[in-house]
């Protein structure tokens, strides 16, 4: 639940970390657009669809950067005061929802993309990984933005079915129909999903937050850092990764 | 007829949806036009035309959510309460039917110039689809604006004389025309021009609401979000789908 | 003269048209600029002259839309009553003339550069053809901000000297000068001037509204909105009529 | 000296020359970039730093226009009246000579670059150029912002001190290290130097109008336009010859 | 820490530097990028990373400004008057350690990627200065916002151990491992680093001005105007320079 009231400093972090969020998923969009002729065509589409899913998630800290500055304000000269929820307006964190319903799929695309698969073990791949992902966003949401943390546990249980079946998928499944390829390939597609794992982990972490006791604040503004930093992660990085993968393949492909 | 008042949770699904148009349309086209050297060159002018429909959309959905959040206003404290329409400015529906002026003629023209038929057929077929359309839309207008539901039922149904005419020149002129063609290439005009049928039948759809009895924000707020949802399906994923096309047909025509 | 109060129907009509001009010559301009290199180099120039054409449109109509709202407001809610002219800011009429004073010397020099006449040719008609278009848009405006009918029609007159004088140029002089070209030239360069008559007599006769006894709100919107679709025709489409030209001419030349 | 206060004549003149020149810059820097591979690469350099300090230019005048806006206000309906200036904000010069201090060094690089001299020449000419440069527009600005036209004077005769050892050497010590070029080159050579001359000699004027017993708004209004049009010429015309010259030598060149 | 109050001349000195310093980064940023292809593809990257350094201060010196216009205000007429911290909102330090520790790093491996060393030595380097880098700027920040000089020379003592261990790998051990190299390439070497170590060596100077018994203003005027300068040399100034040996090193490498 959104705290009535944050400190000067608890407020100054979250508003400095959005600002870095926009800033790098931004340049890393940026940077993966200008630098898509520097790998093969083949490995474009994945770049690409990296290079948006940073984009999206720019104009969506956009939207959270401005709704955070409009939702809490202070009438301390200098802004050295606690800052209060202002009447009008709130902090809207449909917009992690949205970006995440968007993004997802395209992250969990990218990474079925850059593994270069047969077609029809690629198709029944997203066949699954797709809805089960928009079903573990949108059972999310109402537990998020509810005040109630029992409301807020459940749905993140419910959550949190959708997602073991994501890990099992990739864990489990991918396994059995990687055994042809050769063992570089599957190396590669192991570091991948575990960086997978490590990032998207996070998620449900900073969702824990709130419930652990702690101070509202605190818990929220850690929540927020959390995501924030997940997002980098599993966006900007994920995608830088996937260009250092993509340029070494072109490399070895060109020979 | 706009609502005098929408609950909380009304307002937020309709400025997120509104929000998530936003950023469908702006990365869609923005994909099409990175992927745009990625098909053969016939078939860049239908992923350009996609590409600035979807820009268009983008465009006006900024605009859709200016003028909501605009027009809509609380002053519970965090947002939490009920949104009344303020003084001094109100939604404009009218940037929608603006949108659709413009972009329903180039999704015609998208349709027509992927089928790459014979120059003489083309030009006789637009010369029909197009002042329907504009036609279709000039007519619905007056009904979407008016409070009274006998006006926009009379102009709903004048809107769907030109509707239904364009559903047969589609389904049954273009047909005929296709006789000479390889059958594949029918085929995939079969499943384009179902998708179009599928994806434009929502616009009618929605614009009944307000007429079902409904409680009228209820019914507002079901409209705003169809008409959000026809047109990611039929601008954007329509756009992803001319690209997977264009895309297998570079390939195949490479050969 | 500027209507000391608009009806909301009124209001919304202008409002919409402006916003419908911002988004054509927006996209027109994006569309033509990405289209650039679908014709031979040696039509690039005429594209990306009527490529920035549109973009400088776009940019005034961005200005003029907001001028517009900030100039007249109402205090009705939802936006539903009389718009009246606020203290403190007014409607800028001046925009339109900033833009004609760079557009349509622009849109001269496109004409000529797509008719690909001898270089000593092209210099002579550019040299009598813009001090003339600068002289006429110059004269319009003392008229055009002018509330008094009488110096609007002294002007207007006034302004109208030199457009005879360019349609002179352009239906006299450069007929003889094309004496030994093919016939098929002599076609296009027909069909173009004809169109280019077409729109640009829209502009006196949309200035002439306010002098025909209608009522002083009908006349300016009407003014407006005539204004608006000349614009779109005589730089929107226009361009994409070169554009469609130049395709035409580049697949000839490469026979 | 910034005036009291402006008739709506001279404020809505202002307003429109600074809008003009908003829309002059951004679309010759446009144009020039979208045109630059319309030039032999050697060339390109020089086009690239053309577009650049028109974008420069730009952002600046975005700037100007809206610390004009800002600064000058009126309580009239429709604007229709004196404009006097308003408490809490003030029109910033000093846009104008952090814009000269940008763009003035990377003219004169854009000239010597164009004309291809030897390496060495280069070097020594621009280690002159630019910090006389440099001193002319530093000096400048204290005269500009002060209200007293004696320290206007002074400042301005100092500024003339640098700007005269600049002409000095363009036009006594470049001429002769051109000796051993071939006529038609010093001949273009010569040319763009005049240009440069009469439209650099353009800022002094009107640095000079508010010293010539005009009153304060006139010769204020003068000022800005007379920059506005210099601005102009000096940039975005002269960026426009620069590319004419650079399409010209690319087909000699050629052959 | 941040005065309670401004005079005009120091407001405006502040206001024009950043501005300045915008201006500057963002076409910087686009220079670059537009002649990304003016250099041979193994320095493009190196390019690449140049342009999203200035890309990134670009974005934060816009928030940079506007949050310094936020914060100090005036009543005075004109703006001619002193300017005092506003209630509500204060100057944010804080983007600007928010940018430094994005592209700290980043400026850190354009210089290692342009060196060109061998991957093992690249990544070994790597691995000791971009965390040294982050720890740097950490250990800044705690000072910078603090009020007490005490914390300031506490904080800034920490931040000069890191400091000090950048200079020691990049002057003491690079040295070691370049014996092998040719003596034009020691040479380059050298010059980038005494570069690096000039611009980068102003921002503890200007982070000490507090502490030196300056006036607060004066002092913290001098060090957002250190920081400003330090700032478009370390980035653009920098980048321009990365740019030149490129181009250089792209004519040596044809050969
Ligand atoms: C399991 C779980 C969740 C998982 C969220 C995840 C896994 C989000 C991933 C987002 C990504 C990868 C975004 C980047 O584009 C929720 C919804 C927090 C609710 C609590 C339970
Ligand atoms: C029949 C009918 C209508 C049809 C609208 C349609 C078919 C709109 C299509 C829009 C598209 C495809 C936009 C995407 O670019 C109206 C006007 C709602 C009015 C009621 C009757
Ligand atoms: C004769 C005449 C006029 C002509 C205006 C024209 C012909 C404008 C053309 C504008 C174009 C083509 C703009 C598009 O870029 C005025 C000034 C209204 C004043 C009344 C007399
Ligand atoms: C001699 C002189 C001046 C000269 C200014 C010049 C020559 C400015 C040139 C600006 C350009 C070329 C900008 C375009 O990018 C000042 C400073 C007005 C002060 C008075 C004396
Ligand atoms: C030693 C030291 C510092 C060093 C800062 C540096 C070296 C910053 C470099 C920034 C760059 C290069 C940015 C450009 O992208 C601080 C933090 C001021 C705190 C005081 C001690
Ligand atoms: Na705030
Ligand atoms: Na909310
Ligand atoms: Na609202
Ligand atoms: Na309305
Ligand atoms: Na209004
Ligand atoms: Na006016
Ligand atoms: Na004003
Ligand atoms: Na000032
Ligand atoms: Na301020
Ligand atoms: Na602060």
């Amino acid at each position: 639940m959104i705290p009535d009231s944050l400190t000067q400093a608890q407020y100054d972090t979250v508003y400095n970390f959005f600002s870095l969020v926009i800033a790098a998923q931004l340049f890393a969009s940026i940077f993966m657009l200008v630098s898509l002729t520097r790998v093969l065509p083949r490995y474009r589409q994945a770049m690409t669809v990296a290079a948006v899913v940073c984009g999206i998630a720019a104009y969506h800290y956009f939207r959270i950067f401005d709704s955070f500055k409009a939702a809490f304000v202070t009438d301390a000269v200098g802004g050295r005061g606690d800052y209060l929820q202002v009447a009008g307006a709130g902090f809207n964190e449909g917009y992690r929802y949205v970006d995440w319903l968007l993004t997802v799929p395209l992250l969990l695309l990218e990474l079925i993309a850059v593994l270069a698969l047969a077609r029809r073990v690629q198709t029944s791949l997203l066949a699954r990984l797709i809805p089960a992902s928009a079903l573990m966003i949108a059972l999310g949401y109402p537990g998020e933005i509810s005040g109630d943390n029992g409301i807020r546990g459940l749905f993140g249980l419910l959550s949190t079915i959708p997602f073991a079946y994501i890990l099992y998928v990739l864990f489990v499944e991918l396994t059995r129909s990687l055994d042809r390829q050769p063992a570089s390939v599957r190396r590669t597609i192991s570091q991948l999903r575990l960086l997978l794992l490590l990032t998207w982990g996070v998620y449900p972490i900073a969702y824990l937050l709130p419930m652990l006791g702690l101070d509202g604040a605190d818990a929220w503004v850690g929540k927020q850092l959390g995501y924030s930093i997940a997002d980098i992660l599993a966006k900007a990085l994920y995608g830088l990764i996937i260009y250092r993968i993509a340029r070494m393949k072109s490399f070895a492909d060109d020979d």
